[in-house]
This record gives structure tokens, C-alpha cells and sequence, in this order.
């Protein structure tokens, strides 16, 4: 059973969203992903919202550019989190969709991320449900000592070649 | 018969909103004019997008602010014309709401008013109405004339008193 | 009898504007399509702005960008209704034509479009007309019912396909 | 035992943040609220951040202006989920607010709200809780149609009285 | 016989466009000052840029706030040299009419002052004046000199009195 | 004897400003073309602004970019015209190089053009020469003249063959 | 002998700028201060900039708005550091000051502060001199241990008193 | 002994960072550099921050990008001067890194350079350097003759060859 949501306005969102799909992956939790437009198929839009979390999901990752409707409508009607991409938009480079994601009204929060921030968005929503899962509260640990580990191991390098060889290796 | 909607996200956009209202009774122009919010009633909003042309209503004017997702939302329900007015915001101006209604994918058009443009978006109703009704069409050349006229007595105003009487006048 | 004036303010802006064109072809309604430049030929602009209605043009679609004036100046002559396609401009992503096109004064409005939103400016042209027109209504909704199953078609192969597969489809 | 921990950069943002207690209240949801500023205190940021788990916090609501490190250094040293909320700011309008904390790099998200948005950061993280507590789901669920019945009395009210009534009776 | 023209918008540009009145009298430069709206008045603004170098005007200014179309229409009908300035907007600090006026495409300058400018754009005029007067350029050299020792004497008073003390008298 | 000065502050400038060059060789105006750098030569760049008047400089046209200092300073120690050209920046598009040069303080002008406008830039000098030359301002209208012909002919063009075939053919 | 030069473009930032003198005042600095405008007293600031450093300055902090000229243009005079301070401009909010102070090219640094900084430009002054200063190093260290000690003590007595009691204790 | 310490978020920002290194080189300037992430490794920062000061740093070099937190947090830990560098971001352009570097609040100034502006960040902590090593002040002042020098030879030549000529050996 499906506890994270994972929709985009487009299938052309796919290759941002995507990311949010991979890291729950990596925690092993359990997704759904789909298209689901807030301006091409209101209803459609209607009907996951309102029973996303009857099949059990837990957070809904909505992502959409420009006139970026989906994560704010899909908050308006469903009581879960939705946690918001901000899809970079061919004109404003997603400053649109930033503004139209982030500035809801009192009442209806959706947790933005930065724009194309799927990544993250998926790691938010495996922190959220770690609330309730001690053995998932270690994972995210872990993943973030992964982090420390990974930024220590490049630091030594750099500082062991100098950044002239640095970058040519990685170069190679 | 009503034959235009203005509808708007909050009774705290009213005071910009009746500007369109205003200019409708201006034309004669019947209107209906209501609260619907995206975000707090999805519902409501989705049946009045639904039902608003089965009464006869031939345009909607919608009027929101922030993640202004009204105009876009009820264009995509509906297949009427929606004029979208972005209301300006408390925190930033009113670019969040400009971006949000204007922005709208390939297929959803909002005809979208300058921030806080309700009169004109008014208007734009009175001719998109006008292209059915010569009586109508003839009042909008009226109304520019009207325009014309009272620039022309403020310029010959002007010319007359020089600009430190004119204001001298305009502050008494 | 052309029942729509598409009108650009230079030949670079023709990739852009044909897509009025097009959907206003989908629709099986006439069109002219002209190049007037406000800033080169004013004169052009006037009498074209003039002359439309007369020849029973019942809605201009005017793009530009940069110092959009065209859509603006060309609704400051005519009382027929305006719609305004900001295109994109080469420095500053057509914020510049947007701002120009939207932020019109109270008296003459311009139904702007997103930038480069040339295809819903025909579509909201279409909406216009469909106001007189059951029979063109009736195509709008069947036009918005073939989005619904587009997104619907691409759905259920995405959630078939999973995500992976499906952009490697796409890639073929 | 506190479950939400409400942190501001400097106590000029309490007005601002108190809103986030209020609804934590409003749901009653205990709460600790204190100040951690990330640049004048951050020995105490980051023993907060370090501890706020251990004494059983499930979710921090960090507020801050201007260049707003606080709710992303938070996110980078707890597991748990940080909600962001941009306080508007003396002279950027909270942009420079708003960018430092969504803009996070991978693997380190905080979700952000709209600008002074606190009162959303206080529902959120009682969705956040109300994942593993059918309750506080039930009065989520609640909270939601009051909105509606407010919107629809609201509404019931505007259309009865009329714009200017409704207004006048405002104002008294 | 006025040398220089100053147009605006509406009456309600006039606090601002006064300045450029104010500095052609300190030049003692003949100017015509009146109301010319390119969005209200086309044919009136075609006249005025048609005619006015017949009657001997060599500069013209014209001043407007947001679609601010006034300054490059006036230039794409007229030959001489139009300076523009940008006046301040409700809703978007005068950002949108500063690109509307600048931003003008190559064949059609317009030679823009800062918002609100007006001042600047009289002084523009006086320099431009100048290039045929030798008369005028002492003035012009003089004026930039009472500049420096404005400076100047402010400076050695408050390098004498102290910031304290300085604003002190100031604010007496 | 050169009556027009342009300047740029480096040589990666020269592809936008030598549009300025061109025009001004379009109307056998004569010139002089340099490197002058406010922040690198700010003694080059006193003694340029300085001696130009001397040479029988009439206007200076001055471009940068970024912190776009040059106009403005040169503004700030001649007493004759100085025409701005924000050059397009890396990072901000040009709108650094637009603000530094446009947002002057009164008393010191810049007539500022669109970013990358030097041909306008070079129009604008010829429009302020023209002012005192007859025949300078006679070839201004017929340039303009020949903008209106050009216009016309890809109008009568664009009409004749459609858009699909007026692109084939540009595309040959 | 004063260490420091606080100037600034015009008495109008002396409201701002002065912030600058009272943190040098706090850590015993001596200081001068006075008017340098770059735009109106370009040979005032050259020699300002060309002898600061002989007359012991060895740290310049300048302060300006709108086209902020000032700190960039002693950057490109002097070899010592400067130290820019954006003040906030009229129309667009210091974001103009902003972009042209700290938009620099290669060569010609300026450490720019926030929007009206002056207070941290002292203080980035006198870290200046603390690198060849034991004593003045421990008085900034000694500096930011107050500042940890300040919230601390807000925070506790906000802990102690709750965020009600705390506010109206503040508005007494 | 390294005087400088050159620190990035991420390897990613190295080829813009190296230029503060290739600077400090070119003036025989110890440095030491390395990676340090203010969100993945919050303890490493820390620690860096602190005891960069005891082994002899004088000044640290900090550059980041997006949601840029590095440079503030360093400075906020340590007493010495920190210089930040906003790296250009994917999405918007730099301006989100800019705002978060720079718009510091009072008490914990950083020195902002432009996006991008490594190189002068490394000149900035030599002018710093050279306020107590009169042999570097000098190096300081040869280097910015050398700048003179350049942009002369280059005006020189532009001047002999005219700006065709100048372009084509340009390309060879």
C-alpha cells in the first residue's frame, strides 16, 4: 500500500519529479506516481484528492510550473500534507511557479520546496513519516551522516591535490 | 438574468472587486457578485464554475490575491471566458498574484487585468458582451469618447490656469 | 469575412504568434494575420485599429515584446476586445512585455495572456466568439474534454509503464 | 511534553510567529516557543536543534527574516521535518527571506510557507502529527469545514445585503 | 515660442512632471506643459507628436506610470529627441513603467531618466538645448557648479558641527 | 572632427557597442570609439569627460555593464548629453547594468537607453545633432520612413503568403 | 589620526550612515565622516579617495543610494579596502543601490553590506583592524559574546513569561 | 601558515571559487582550501569557523550558492572578517544567493562580492592583508596600474585599428 502521492501537472515535470520517486526508493517506501492536472482535469484532481488518503497515503508531493495550481488545490481539499515542487518554468525560470506554490492563504499550507527540489520534497515526506517509525528516524540519521561522510571525503581529496588536479581528475 | 459572475477569494478583496460591479451598473449590465475561494471552498467553486453558464451567465470575473488560483481554477471548470483581476497583496505587491493568474498552461486562458484592474476587467466583460449587441458595442465608443473629452478639458484646463493654479484648485 | 485579427509587431515575433493562428484554424474560425508595429508604423497601427471592426474583425489578438505597446495602443483605439500576448524578449524573459501589456490604466483593458501564450490567446478569442454561438461553445467544450483524456491516456501509461520505461519510450 | 518547537531569529518577529502558537492551541498541541537566532547564537541553535528531538519534538516551526539562516541550519542538524517561515523583512518585502530559506540544497529540505506565513506553519505541522493520530485528523477534518462554513456565511451575506451594505456594515 | 514640451499621462503625474517645468524656468528655457494620453487620447497624442516640431519644439519630455505607453509612442511618431520618465506606479514601484518606457526597440529611442525623474529629464532637455546655445552650456557649467559647492558647504558643516549636531539643526 | 563620442568600459562590450558606431556611419555623422573604464581608468576617464567638449564632442555615448558606473560618472564631470547603454550582464541579465545607469540622482541626467541598445543609443545622438541641422533632421524622417516601408513590405509579404510559407522562405 | 572614512553620497543618508560612526565610537575607532558625492563632486571624490590613505585611513566605508556610485567609483581610486553600504532608495527599495555597489568587475572589490548595513560596516571595519590588533580582536570577540548574552536573557525571560505576557510587557 | 581560508558548499562551485585562489597566488598570499558544507556538515563548519582563527587565518573566503548560508554562519561563529561570494544558481541566476549572503542583520556583517566575484573576493583579503604589511599595499597599488595599463594598450589599439579591424584579429 502506497503512503507517499507523488503527482505532477505534466508529463513533461516527469525528468524534475522523478527525484522525489528515487529517494523514496532508497527508504523503501512505498509510492504511487502519476499526472494529475489542476487546470487540464479539475475532476480528476478532485477525486485524488479526496481519496488519496482513503487508500492509506500519508503525504501527497504535488509538483507543477508556472501558473503552479496543483499543490495548493490539492491542499484546499484533502486534510494530509502536500508538500510542493516548484517546477522551473520556460520564462521565469520558476519564479512563477515558486510565487503560486508558496503564497497560500491562512489555512491551507503546502510545504514548498525550492524550485525542482523534487529530490528534497521526497526527503520531506520520508521525514514526516518518520514521525511515527523510530526504524525510519534512523535511516534519515544515517542518509544525513551519508552526507557528512560524502563532504569529508571530497574535502580531503581537495585539500590532498589541490584543485588544479582536483579538477582535472574529475574532468577525466 | 445575470449575465456576468464576479466572484472573489475573500470578502477582504471587495473593496478593489466592486470596481467591476461598478462599471457593469454603469453599462446596465446585470451581474451576480460572491465569495468563492479556491482554497478554503473547492466545492463550491467547482459547481459554481459548473453552474454559472447553465443561468445564463456569459463571462466570469474572478479576483484573488497571493496564490491567486481562483481565475485560473474556475477557467479550467468552465468553458466560458474568465477575466482574471490579480488583487494586490500585503507582502509582494501583488507580483505573486500577477504571476499566479497570468501564468496559465497551453490550453486554460485567464484574460488577465493589470493588479488591482477591476474596473477594467469590467469592462473587458461590457466587450465581450458587445460583440453580440450593437446597442452595446455603441455605449463602449460612447464611454471612450467620454474619456477623451474628459481628458481634453483637463488639458485645456491645465493650459489655461499653468500647473500651479491647476494643483492650487485640485487641493482646495 | 475574417472574424479575428491577429496582429504582431514584427516578423521575429511569427514562431511565437502562429499558434493563434492554428487553434483559431482548429476551430474552423477565420483570421487575418498581419504584422503592425506601434513604435515603426504608427499610422499602419491607427488605421489598422480603426479600420477592423469595421470589416467585422470581432476580437484583435495583438503580441509584442520589450515595450509591448502595440496590444495596449491598439485597444486605446478600438472598443472591440483585446488580448495581449506577451512574447518573450531577449533580456529580461519577457517581464518587460508583460508588464507592458498588463498594467494597462482604468478604461482600456487588455485580456493578457501568459508570455509567449500566443495558443490561448486564440483559444480565449474562441471563448469570445462562443459567447453568440452554441455551436462553437458545444466545440469548446469537446476541445476541453480531449485535455481531459490526454492527460487521462498519458496517466494510465505512466502508471502502467512506471516512470522509468516511460520516458525511455519517450526517448525513442 | 512539548511536541512542536516554535523558534524566531530575534523576538522583533513575535508578532509575526505567535501565530503559530495560537493554532497549536487551537488543536491543542503543547509547544515549546522560545528565541534561537542562528547568527548571534549559533552554539545555541545548534545545541537546540541537537536536542529538541530528544525531548520528544516531532516537528520545528522556525521563523526568520532578511538573510534567514535559521530554519535551514536547523534542517542540516535534525532529522526531523523543519517548517520555514519567511518573516517580511524592513526593505526586500521578505524575498531575501523567502529565497533563504526555500532555495535548500538537496538533501537538507525545509518547508517553507508564504512570507509571515506562521499561522500556516502552525497547521502544518498538525498535519505532520495528525499522520499517526486519528484524532487530530478528525479535527483537521474539522477545522477544514469551518473554513467552508465561514467562506459560505460570508457569502450568503454578501449576496443578501449587496456589495455596498455588506461594506457599510464592515466599516460600523 | 516654447522649445520644449512637457506631456504626461494624467493630472495625476503632475506633482512629479512640475519638476521638469521648474528647471526649464531656472534655464529660462520656453516650454508648453498639458495632458496628453496615449491609452485615452491616441488621436490628441498623434497631433501633439505630429505638430509639435512645427511649432518649433525641440525636446520633447513625456512622463507615465505602469503600461506607461506615452514617451515611446510620442518617439515613433515624432523625429526629435523624447526623454522619458518612468512615474512611480500603485502596485509595482514604477518597475513596470520604467521597462515599458525603456525598453523600446532598435529604431525608437526614448532616453530614459530614473523613476520619478522629471527633474532630470528637464535638465536632459537643457543639455540637449545647449549643444546649439554656448550661452546656455555656461549655464549649464554653472549650474553644475553650484552643485559642487552645495556639496561642499554641506560637508564642511558637518564635518564642523558633527553628525550629532548636524541633524539636530536639521530637524529644528 | 568627431562630434559624437562613444565609450565602453572593455572591450568585451565592442559586439553591442559597435551598433552604435554603425548607425551613426549610416548618417555620416562623425566619430571617435574608445575604452574608457570607470573602475579600472578613473583618471582616463575624468580626462576623457573632461577634454571631449573641448574636441567638439557633442554627445557622449557611454556603455557598461554590471556595476555599470561609466555613464553616470561621465554624466557627472561633462556638462554636455550623455546617452547610457546597459550592456547585458552575465548573472542579472542586464537589469544591474539598467538600474546602475538609469536610477540617477537629480541634477545629473543620463539618457538611458535599452539593454544592448546602443543602436539606439546612436539614433538618439543623431536626434539631439539634428536639433541644430536642418538636414540632419530631414534624413531622420526619411529613416523613419524607410521603418515604415520595411514594415509594410514584410506585411504585404507576410499577407500574401501566409504564415507557414513566409517561414519556409525565411528559413531558406 | 582617524582609521576609518565614513562617506556618503549625499546628507540625506546621514540618518543611515551614521550607524557606521556609533559602532566605531563603541570600539574606540577614531573616525572622520563627511559628504562625498560622486555624481555631484567627482573631483571631490577622487581627491578624497587619493589622500584618505595617506592621511592613516586605512579602512573607507561608503554609503549611497539609487545609482550608487560611491562606493564603487573609491574603490577604483584607492588600494585600501572599501566597504559599500546600499542605503534604501525611494522607488525601488535599496534593490538598485544594492546591484550597483555590489555588482563589481573583476579588479575593483567592494564589501557590500545589506540594505542600510552601516551598522555592520563599522563593525566589518573594525574585524578589519582587528587582523593587526590583539586587543581590538578580543574587544570583538567580547562584542559577540554580548550579543549571545542578549538572547539569551530575551529568550529566557520570553520562556519565563509566554509570548503574551512578554508582547505586552514590550508595548508598556 | 595559510593567511586566508578559501571554503564552498560544494565541489560544484570550484571552478568559480579557484579565482580567489589563482589572485591570492599571483600576490604570494598563503591560502588553504577546501570544502565545508553549512548544511551537510553543520559540525565541520563549526569547527572550521572556530579554529581557522587560532592556526593563523586571518581572513576567510566563503562562497556559496542558492539557499547560501556558508558565508553568514561562518561569520557569525568566528571574529575575523568573512567575504562571501553568492555563486550563480540553476534557476535564478545567482539573485537567491546574492540576497542570502549579503542581507545580514546588524551584528554579523559579511563582505558580499558580486555573483560570482571569487577573484575579488581574493583581491578584497589582500587589500585586508595589506592594511598592516606596507610591502603588500604596494603590490596592491602596482597591480592596479597594471589594470590602467591593460585597458590603455587595448583603447590604443582599438583607436589604431577601428572597432572592424579590432573584432576580426580578436577572432583569429
Amino acid at each position: 500500500m502506497a503512503k507517499v502521492g507523488i503527482i505532477m501537472g505534466s508529463d513533461s515535470d516527469l525528468p524534475v519529479m522523478q527525484e522525489a520517486a528515487r529517494i523514496l526508493e532508497y527508504f523503501d517506501i512505498s509510492y504511487e506516481l502519476t499526472i494529475v492536472s489542476a487546470h487540464r482535469t479539475p475532476q480528476r484532481m478532485y477525486e485524488y484528492a479526496t481519496k488519496a488518503p482513503e487508500r492509506g497515503i500519508k503525504v501527497i508531493i504535488a509538483g507543477a510550473g508556472g501558473s503552479a495550481h496543483l499543490p495548493g488545490m490539492v491542499a484546499s481539499i484533502t486534510h494530509i500534507p502536500v508538500v510542493g515542487v516548484p517546477v522551473k518554468s520556460a520564462n521565469l525560470n520558476g519564479m512563477d511557479s515558486l510565487y503560486s506554490i508558496v503564497q497560500m492563504p491562512p489555512g491551507v499550507p503546502v510545504g514548498t520546496m525550492a524550485i525542482n527540489g523534487a529530490k528534497n520534497a521526497g526527503l520531506f515526506a520520508v521525514q514526516i513519516l518518520a514521525a511515527l517509525d523510530e526504524n525510519l528516524a534512523q535511516k534519515v540519521k544515517d542518509y544525513k551522516k551519508r552526507l557528512v561522510e560524502e563532504v569529508n571525503e571530497k574535502a580531503a581529496r581537495l585539500e590532498k591535490l589541490g584543485y588544479e588536479e582536483y579538477q582535472n581528475k574529475l574532468e577525466l
